[in-house]
């Protein structure tokens, strides 16, 4: 039922502390390189759906969709604006997603931005915390690091995952960033500098954590019959997925697993009518690097517990036989928070077209991104096909 | 294309100061009443959408999608925030409306919802002027009230409109308020003591204003096929638009109009197959009264600059050919920002079950609701029927 979606166009800002750029700068250029990329008129775009946590806090500016649609000079079509903490990139893809396929819209500009650095890193890190569940965790000083430090120290107790597996993940996503000009860190890091970076919350390092961001990201997504005009490389979305868990860590039977990431994965292979073996490259969610490991276990590249090892064992590398954040993923890329969800479909989409220069993975087809929200209390999954 | 989309319940909190609730205490008991008022169970709700305009701000939590689902006791199912100012209802009911349209979802709970009572009234009116351009308005100064003062002058200057006129707006919506049980101000104002109130931003006077509120409302959105099953009224949405506008006032041609308003209803008119005379009740964004003035003048109920006359005669009362607000409008419901858009298809959809007791507007068939946010950079327009 319903139009299929594409995608025909993408366009990022470099991530990183853009301090000459404001919020509604990064947001129009990010738009208009995905504008210019798909070669769509102004005219032709008839919506805008825009993704972003907290610019009312970061910025002092709510009622960012008509001030896109203002900014960018695209006169009196609507504009949508949608929140889902960290996975707000990927709940605005999904909105696209869904009023594209309802037919109400045939073409629609999807941004994902944040612009984190205009405040003090207390305050950052307080409005992040508003993503958790304020009267039960925030409030009591469990910030991010802390809950996923108790994640991680549980999946070490049960599983034997090492301080140097979490590390591992580091040196593999910054290997690839050192090779995508867009990322916030674009070097390599050796596993000695990572294992004795800070402590912030034991076991997690700062090395682990991914850092605070400015940036934005852009797609052109629009019906199969639009796409085939605007490109000779569509990329269609196959399957779009989203589910929510607890939002409080504490409430949860395991912290090992995260159980809307299992269910809004399996989800999504199942509408495609895939498995996850014929996914050719990934994007995940390692906002800590305890993240992507458990995020690899439960969409099923490998069995719980054996998160940590497949990263040993380079099954996640780029030339492994599932690459994981070529990218860079928010631990190198950089995750200006709203913007990370749609940056992720942006670099998926590179791969497929084959437009992924050093990082490529080669003859990729087929490709998941999975994005979620605080400690996993929302999971979004889209599934991309050339 | 696509699903019809129906509402087959509706629930409300009592708008107002509520000090001993707070903002998930709310969010919760609308959901809960329009999931008794539907008759549906839990089990059967695959999504939950909610409108919401900067709780981040107003109480420190974002992430609301994930929260609803969580504190309901709904599961794993999808949850989606949106945002769009004071327009942020109006944009939850419209995601709702294109989620089923699309497929994607069968059976929606729709929330809207807003805490403002926990800041002080500095930092409400702080936290409402993010929804203006900042950078342009709101960091001079320029709050809602010396926004929509500018509009009222412009408009007296253009048209005769006079402070009398103004103040019979709040009269008329107070009256209807008497005999709404959810209503902030369950009581009526006589002239009097609207004319002689407190001047906030001349001409504009503090009974001219829409309040600070608190309250939620919800909806169980679905297909038709659903809504037959579970009501022996379902409403139906016959047409869901929105439309843009320059976020800072000074960037339009006429501040006596509001562009969006005009465009999105003409639209809904028309995919409704419907006139503005086939409508039998509206629900209208009446923020400051001179918002009414201009939205029953944009959307046709009469021409530009009549606005006011129409009051005096009586055309926009409760037993007019053109009821309007016959739930008291934000002015005397209230004004909790999240929870308005939803609020009015909540009242309108009593309207049209005939349910709406002495503030019942007879034999109502049709429905509009227009919800516009800031100074009507967006505006969301609805056409429901029994």
């Amino acid at each position: 039922m319903g139009n299929r979606v594409a995608i025909a166009g993408v366009g990022l800002t470099k991530f990183g502390e853009l301090w000459d750029k404001s919020l509604r700068d990064i947001t129009l250029e990010a738009g208009m390189y995905a504008i210019f990329d798909a070669g769509i008129k102004g005219s032709e775009i008839d919506a805008v759906t825009i993704g972003n946590m907290s610019a009312g806090r970061f910025t002092g500016q709510e009622h960012l969709g008509a001030l896109a649609v203002d900014q960018g000079g695209l006169g009196t079509i609507p504009a949508y604006s949608v929140e889902a903490a960290c996975a707000s990139g990927g709940a605005a893809v999904r909105h696209a997603y869904m009023a594209i396929k309802s037919g109400e819209h045939d073409a629609i500009l999807v941004l994902g931005s944040e612009k984190m650095s205009d405040v003090n890193q207390s305050q950052a890190m307080d409005t992040v915390s508003v993503a958790s569940d304020w009267e039960w965790e925030g409030l009591f000083g469990a910030t991010f690091p802390a809950l996923y430090a108790f994640m991680a120290r549980r999946h070490m107790l049960e599983y034997g995952t090492t301080e140097e597996q979490l590390s591992l993940v580091t040196v593999k996503n910054h290997a690839n960033a050192a090779n995508n000009p867009w990322a916030q860190f674009q070097r390599p890091v050796p596993l000695e500098i990572v294992m004795n970076s800070g402590l912030i919350a034991d076991p997690i390092r700062v090395l682990h954590s991914s850092p605070i961001s400015d940036g934005a990201a852009g797609l052109i997504m629009c019906t199969e019959e639009k796409a085939k005009e605007l490109t000779d490389i569509p990329v269609y979305i196959e399957a779009s997925t989203q589910a929510s868990d607890t939002l409080a860590l504490h409430d949860r039977e395991d912290i090992t697993t995260m159980a809307a990431v299992k269910k809004s994965s399996r989800e999504a292979l199942q509408k495609a009518g895939l498995t996850i073996n014929d996914i050719d490259v990934f994007e995940v969610h390692d906002s800590f690097t305890i993240g992507e490991i458990i995020i690899t276990e439960d969409i099923g590249i490998t069995e719980k517990g054996n998160g940590g090892r497949i990263v040993e064992e380079g099954l996640t590398a780029l030339d492994g036989k599932f690459p994981v954040n070529p990218s860079g993923g928010l631990k190198a890329r950089g995750h200006p928070i709203g913007a990370t969800g749609v940056a992720q479909i942006a670099e998926l989409v590179l791969q497929l077209r084959g437009d992924a220069e050093k990082r490529q993975v080669d003859g990729a087809e087929t490709a998941m991104a999975v994005n979620i929200g605080g400690t996993g209390a929302t999971s979004i999954v889209h599934i991309l096909r050339r």
